[in-house]
């Protein structure tokens, strides 16, 4: 050891040997002992709670003496209510169908031949997170359940929560008889240590999941050199096509940008068909201004609306993140799906219409991972979508894309099935 | 342009935007019209039959002129008949479904929202090959039935006769009304063509698949920034587990090793339980030796029969492609799994045996991308598998895995019909 980077070079190594040795493990576990862990990780949780209340205070007393933001502080604060809900996700992962050893599609072969594609873990997952402790949990149990290795590097700023988090997490393995090495924690907060779970761990990391914010998960895009399940952006579109009904419209903008401004499924677009700009358009941007929204609108929007901020080229390929919104007449549907191409980030897109025919236009030409109809993009969530939770949302088009849930976290391998069968 | 490779990189850029403009296109184009294009295509390979002749000769010449070896030039070579097999396998990929628009699952949700998740094109896939000519007519083609658009790099060696069936290809677009930028052939013999590839041309590469030699596509794995369908080498086992039928077994090791020896589905390791040594590994090894198999042997393997070259630890991982098998007894079916695991390619593993059971923990632990019972390792194909055609056969976990066929060029989106639903 000459250097500190060698040395967490060397720590990083060591996971990820022990990581591919408990996911050889967790490959044939039977569901039962899966879920035995994710039940004593829940009870240990519970039990513990004095204990991780303990671990956050002191995290909390370094962000307040680092002066981090009032936003930050609330992610990373926890207390007993925001606790029990990380031991309930866990009991509701139990609940969760295991997808090891499900059976995608079988068929026969005129020679007799039985084939199956059978679902089988993807290997060892790594997590890149923030402040958010509860990822700890809620990652880790996805991961474990879905038959991988995880290898979770939560922030510094929470590394005290996630420590004593991960040790309930660690019991519940062993009082299942699994490794304590199918969850691991990163033990240090050297950044050197996400450089080298982007590299790849020598093999030993097979996918990564960031969550956070866009620093974190471009980063993650740039640098890693293993696939990776991620949106950098969710620039939501939202297009009130001129079949649309106007209550339906007005009742989806409002929620599709105001029920909660700061996710990833938050509206940040609004696309109007120019012939409904009076009779619709108005009572929308009327009832997102009553919500307590920011218009940043073209000349036309300016004229439906006061108040309104004249719209900059970078409004289109902005994520607000917050009570704004950036809208435009449009022609017609071609240039609505035409604006939709060039700036959306892949994330989701709605359209509000009666006309069945202008919907099924939208969502055949629209490629983004969600494209909706008469529907709010905040349903982009995997616990909406009926997946029972999700590690993030993924905007690429390999493996995973949208909510990425336990299906997401596996691959699959042709079972055959045959009585004597040679190839002529 | 100060130099050449400048040059190489502007053509492969240039190349790459032209593509992403034909994806965007082929994405919504009906089958009928890709159907249309291929079927095109196939007329325009009859009728050019002596174009591709006169062609296909110029690399001939200059491969005897560069001293190829006799099984490179045979790969290289077309006659009448190889030419009618590319027409017929462009038919052939007519009458295949096209996976765009198809719905891999739809579900409702307790709120009315109807979810499915429906396939879709991957976007922009490029072909790596070496010799033979026809894979720019099979790649070209599933590429574009699955809706995406192809950039293929065919070998310096098959240049003339390549871009003679590419010819073909784009008349069957360009007579399909598709842009003939839908399969694009690297118009330079510069490697550098194939370093901008694996780069990634600026976003616009969305996949890469290399066909040919552990060379190629070692690098590729190596280099590309984008993500590859490939298997680096095919070492293929077998083992005779001790429930295993004598006749069964004979036969099937004859066929997984000798009916062809070259392809990356032939067997390489042939495990024996220990208990069988004399009953069915004697015959084995003989009927192999009969058939003009040279076994790479273990000591006890010497003791059965005659002329066994003694195995080196090399043996255990070389993937011979030749009338060469490695062979050893093994204690149980533990070790057998143990071997293949530290030995194996990932590719495909097949166990004799009338034992469910046994069978049943072997298909279960190893984690190849194909695990057979009872059949011949050589069924690894894509045809065989009922696919219709592929354009390789992958190892790796993430996306495709096995006979990458018209599904595995896929992605997918989530389409949501609701009827005003908002986020409570």
């Amino acid at each position: 050891m000459t250097n500190v980077n060698e040395t967490v070079s060397d720590i990083m190594m060591a996971l990820g040997k022990r990581a591919r040795a408990a996911a050889s493990q967790l490959a044939t576990a039977p569901t039962e002992q899966k879920n035995k862990a994710l039940s004593e990780a829940a009870k240990a949780i519970r039990a513990s709670m004095e204990d991780i209340l303990k671990a956050n205070a002191k995290d909390i007393e370094k962000g307040k003496a680092d002066g981090i933001s009032a936003s930050f502080l609330d992610r990373l604060t926890l207390d007993e209510g925001r606790i029990e809900a990380i031991a309930q996700g866990l009991d509701a992962i139990v609940t969760l169908p295991d997808p090891v050893g499900s059976i995608i599609a079988g068929w026969d072969r005129p020679n007799g031949l039985h084939i199956e594609r059978v679902r089988t873990p993807l290997g060892i997952i790594g997590v890149i997170y923030e402040s958010r402790p509860n990822v700890t949990a809620d990652a880790g149990a996805l991961c474990l359940k879905a038959g991988n290795a995880a290898i979770l590097r939560g922030g510094s700023d929470s590394f005290h929560s996630s420590r004593a988090i991960h040790s309930c997490l660690a019991k519940g393995l062993e009082a299942a008889g699994l490794s304590a090495d199918a969850i691991q924690l990163v033990p240090t907060t050297d950044r050197a240590a996400v450089g080298e779970m982007l590299k790849g761990l020598g093999g030993n990391m097979d996918v990564i999941v960031p969550r956070g914010g866009k620093g974190l998960v471009g980063r993650v895009q740039e640098e890693a050199r293993v696939p990776v399940f991620s949106h950098l952006e969710g620039i939501c579109h939202l297009y009130i096509e001129k079949g649309a009904d106007a209550q339906k419209a007005i009742d989806i903008a409002v929620n599709a940008k105001m029920r909660r401004t700061g996710i990833c499924g938050a509206a940040e677009t609004l696309l109007i068909d120019r012939s409904l700009a009076e009779s619709h358009g108005k009572p929308i941007l009327l009832a997102l201004q009553e919500a307590g929204c920011t218009i940043h609108g073209t000349e036309e929007i300016a004229q439906l609306a006061d108040n309104v901020i004249p719209a900059k080229e970078d409004d289109w390929s902005t994520e607000y993140l917050s009570a704004d919104i950036s809208a435009k007449l449009v022609d017609n549907i071609g240039e609505a799906i035409a604006h939709i191409a060039t700036y959306s980030s892949s994330h989701t897109e709605s359209i509000i219409t009666e006309d069945e025919e202008a919907a099924n236009r939208f969502l055949a030409e629209v490629d983004s991972a969600i494209v909706m109809h008469n529907a709010s993009t905040q349903f982009a969530d995997g616990g909406e979508f009926g997946m029972g939770a999700e590690i993030g949302i993924a905007t690429g088009r390999m493996h995973a894309r949208g909510p990425v849930g336990l299906e997401q976290l596996t691959s699959f391998k042709y079972r055959v099935r045959g009585n004597g069968q040679t190839r002529p």
